[in-house]
């Protein structure tokens, strides 16, 4: 298991290659973000984006997916996350892109309130398969001390 | 229409309501946020959970289809969001919980290189049905001008 101990400041972890499809797009679009441009082609058109692009939340879903992936590839002791700085969706993402991350971890320090937990800080970009940041994100994670 | 000129600063919105079920919270999990905290009672109670919990972002996309809903009751001339600042996981979401949000417009401006549009930032609590909350964040929103 890879524990608070373990997490190295400055070392950037590259990971992931999820293939974004159409279906799952408007399925996502349908349940948790039914707006216009995220459903309808002609709708988008008319918009800034061009045509039909991913909800946010849904790119933020599927790098999710490739993290935890990640945290289990490499056995990470995670607790899950307080939160989120500037998270930011710089382009649009379409149906045929293909994601991938890359992930550094920017500090790392004990919780005072719970000492079994570290609190660590995470600056996380999306790629798309033209390697153009799609997201960039700051986490914050928690993750169990060995001792 | 509500469009930029229509926006209110300090204007507080009161909406939506979502049931949070266990099916969901297990399909999103799934999908997107496979920790074993999120997919099984056992793992969940043995965390500082103490029980089965919703993704966090499963949390955003519960957020993000009553934001939807409220922008289309309103009308709004919506045109996406650049990003989210200070997104926080304040308590866990379990299963039964019926969340609600509360919105805030701080500011608002023009856009200078697309002077159809405007940025505005809001401010978003979503609460469960204890008046406790469970997620806030600070958003940007785009709008079109009226003119």
């Amino acid at each position: 298991m890879l524990f608070y101990e373990d997490l190295e400041i400055g070392k950037v972890s590259k990971f992931g290659s999820y293939a974004v499809t159409r279906a799952e797009m408007i399925e996502f679009a349908s349940k948790y973000d039914p707006q216009a441009f995220h459903l309808d082609d002609e709708a988008a058109a008319q918009t800034h984006f061009g045509r039909l692009s991913a909800s946010g939340w849904h790119t933020c879903a599927m790098m999710m997916a490739m993290l935890v992936e990640n945290i289990q590839a490499t056995e990470q002791a995670g607790l899950g996350s307080p939160g989120i700085d500037n998270l930011r969706w710089i382009k649009p993402v379409f149906a045929g892109d293909i994601l991938r991350c890359e992930s550094e971890t920017t500090s790392k320090r004990r919780s005072k309130s719970r000492p079994e937990m570290g609190i660590f800080k995470t600056r996380t970009v999306v790629y798309n398969q033209n390697d153009k940041p799609v997201l960039t994100m700051e986490s914050n994670g928690l993750i169990k001390v060995r001792e």
